[in-house]
């Protein structure tokens, strides 16, 4: 038998933060100010409510911050309720091909660099080999463990944060394998709690599971030494499809980081072609809803079954209209959550000219491609062909985009100095003494 | 579909005390001695002090006991520490054919006694619909669940906790199948953990788990509403076998706590029926070790695969010899936790007697079965079959028995007079006023 979890556990305790390529270390920073973004913008949201008010009332020592709110958590809280809020909008990272990487994870890291002080450079390196264990333990048993039911950023997420903590708790082998073990053993989530709250608890269980698994294996707490691969091991009970090289090929060379993504606009994936090229038409030509006349899509054909409602009411429809959507985008120049607010698809200027939307599938086109074309009152037509929505691999968000971003998430939470502060902190994560400082930031101050 | 989830949740909100006959809350209170007998005479076990080393830092008010030691911890962790150490010597009860049904239930129930007062009649009344909850879910799904490598003791035990739970915080309808939902995407435990301390943390985390489901789904958490039977749910996700009648059929007539059975000796039950003919033997003719010239043992097959360790040197591996097995059997005339202690194990009686013991395997013995000759050196012999081992439905240990165990346990935490009183709290549990009277008595008192 391929010694996977040895293998795995071998290379995250000999790993150095000097082993990892300067463009994966920056990637990993600027996961950490979307997923910081996501965090404090639904710092508030229901789902975040109920479950804080469910659990304050057990909850230990306030070790840890819960972002973008006043309320300080013991550490294994802190990470659940963050875990939440970072992916409660849908709006946190996505692999290419995986999980979302930093919701069951940069929780547990942040709470635990506020109860150990650690360095930047520690978190930044935990943080890759988080996600290093967590995407090539998902890809191992991709797709058949997603298509049988289970919820990958739940289920592999939380061997991310065992793998992260793990290293930065010190362990040696034997408790890094228990780790992973005690870590597989919690391992859960459902697909069919899609649409309910219970999909964002499961990064947050994820967090804090993965947390709770390596203090556990550092204090000698043991599980089974092949916890992964083992003949009844997570892989074999939890998929029929088990690729063991997927996690030990390449390791310190290839960085599943690099495929990370970062979402532009505050709905599904699908629709974020169409939104992209009318936000480009409208700014390169300074179009005015009032003097258009209507706008014709062209999209893969999936879009017209996931996104096909006509007259949304409510905020949470409009992200599956992409009548809305377009329209919301030529209006507002940006598709962020306050364009998919019931207010947003509500207003009138919007309303009038979702009318005016038509949509027609082309097989030719992908699910990140669009044709739009814009045409006026007076006649004049603007078209657009999006090969790779903004967001993909092909075309990621930049920099400047991701604090834009940042900025629209937390504006109603942090004042644009206290935004402004955290994206440097982001940014700068690395020459941290304190990493800490990145999650104290993330609290709103409030009085004079 | 059959609204499994949905009758479920109907059964436990309207059944009411008065509905469950007298024999089967009996039995509660029977199971409620034998979990916390054997809770608190592993309150020091190694497995529990590593878990309470790694979480005792974050736990939250001091709100509920852990049972057999002086500290106390927020509900959620207490029930947690207290799952595992009544699981950690596989000395807890076992339905006929499913889950282990007190270890993942009763911790969640006596830590929620002493956070919000509830009745002894309503402890005995949700741990019966809690009882039924976990054993109709794992039959459903039994035993291909559990050959595909989950531990169903964890699995659905969950679920028996979230329901009694619910039942107690007075749950509605939706409440009720959100609590059941929010367990089942938390449902965790792999059989690739048996031998190591992961497996008795399986039903500390259902303890504890299904306890915040219930919160949780108090404060409007929302699930899935058909969490067990639906599409991507529980059942479909986790095995190739679902019965949804065994779950809904006869709901409030057919009893699974009645096919609870209780170990009398600490051990696998492959051994019980040798142990059980010894002492019988031993008691009925007053046999004295020196005098016993051999012990022919004929047993079902399987015994001699799983328990032929000749020459055991520590208390575990002796569990695993059939040879110490009978020999501790004659020498003490019981087989509890101290005669599978490595003292007992080398003691120069029993490894004598041990040295005389023969086993031969008989393909008509069932495993609860067993033939026993013991061959004095006056060449007298005397014989007993064993047909249905002590503990076993057939032959359930008496309510005396289950005092004797109970003592045997808790002589090193409990002085006799502390034991006499929680022995009877737990028979006369139904007439407490307040029920956290017996969580509390588990408590050694230290000083003065």
């Amino acid at each position: 038998m391929n010694d996977v979890t040895g293998i795995l556990a071998r290379y995250i305790i000999e790993s150095r933060p000097a082993d990892i390529p300067p463009a994966v270390r920056h990637e990993a920073t600027r996961a950490l100010l979307n997923g910081l973004g996501c965090a404090i913008g639904s710092a508030h949201h229901e789902t975040v409510e109920n479950a804080l008010a469910a659990i304050g009332e057990f909850a230990g020592p306030p070790q840890a911050a819960v972002f973008g709110r006043a309320e300080r958590l013991d550490i294994l809280h802190a990470a659940l309720i963050n875990g939440i809020s970072i992916h409660v909008l849908d709006y946190d990272d996505t692999h290419a091909r995986a999980v979302h990487p930093s919701a069951p994870l940069l929780p547990a890291l942040l709470a635990f660099a506020e109860w150990k002080k650690i360095s930047g450079t520690d978190l930044i390196h935990a943080y890759v080999l988080g996600v290093e264990t967590e995407c090539r333990i998902a890809l191992s048993v991709f797709p058949e463990h997603y298509d049988r039911g289970w919820h990958i950023t739940g289920t592999a997420g939380i061997f991310g944060a065992a793998a992260a903590i793990g290293k930065l708790l010190g362990l040696n082998e034997q408790q890094l394998r228990w780790a992973l073990g005690i870590a597989a053993t919690q391992s859960s989530g459902l697909r069919e709690m899609f649409g309910s709250m219970c999909k964002s608890l499961h990064p947050g269980r994820a967090a804090q599971g993965g947390l709770t698994a390596a203090l556990m294996a550092s204090k000698n707490f043991t599980s089974a030494n092949n916890a992964i691969e083992g003949e009844r091991g997570w892989a074999h009970v939890t998929s029929t499809r088990f690729d063991p090289d997927v996690i030990t090929g390449e390791l310190g060379t290839r960085f599943e980081l690099m495929s990370n993504m970062y979402k532009p606009y505050a709905c599904g994936l699908v629709v974020h072609a169409a939104i992209d090229g009318c936000i480009q038409l409208r700014n390169e030509n300074n179009l005015q809803p009032q003097d258009i006349a209507r706008v014709d899509l062209l999209v893969c054909p999936i879009v017209m079954e996931l996104t096909a409602i006509k007259e949304p009411q409510t905020g949470l429809q409009g992200k599956f209209s992409i009548f809305h959507a377009a329209a919301t985008a030529l209006v507002f120049g940006d598709a962020g959550e306050p364009q998919f607010s019931t207010n947003a698809v509500n207003d009138a200027r919007v309303v009038a000219l979702r009318r005016k939307v038509t949509v027609a599938p082309d097989a030719a086109l992908k699910k990140i491609q669009s044709r739009i074309t814009v045409t006026m009152n007076d006649g004049r037509t603007f078209s657009k062909y999006v090969e790779n929505a903004l967001g993909t691999l092909a075309r990621p968000m930049s920099d400047a985009d991701l604090e834009r971003k940042f900025r629209s998430l937390t504006g109603d939470v942090l004042t644009p100095a206290a935004a402004g502060k955290l994206i440097d902190l982001c940014w700068t994560a690395e020459t941290l003494a304190d990493a800490a400082d990145i999650a104290r930031a993330t609290v709103p101050h409030t009085g004079p």
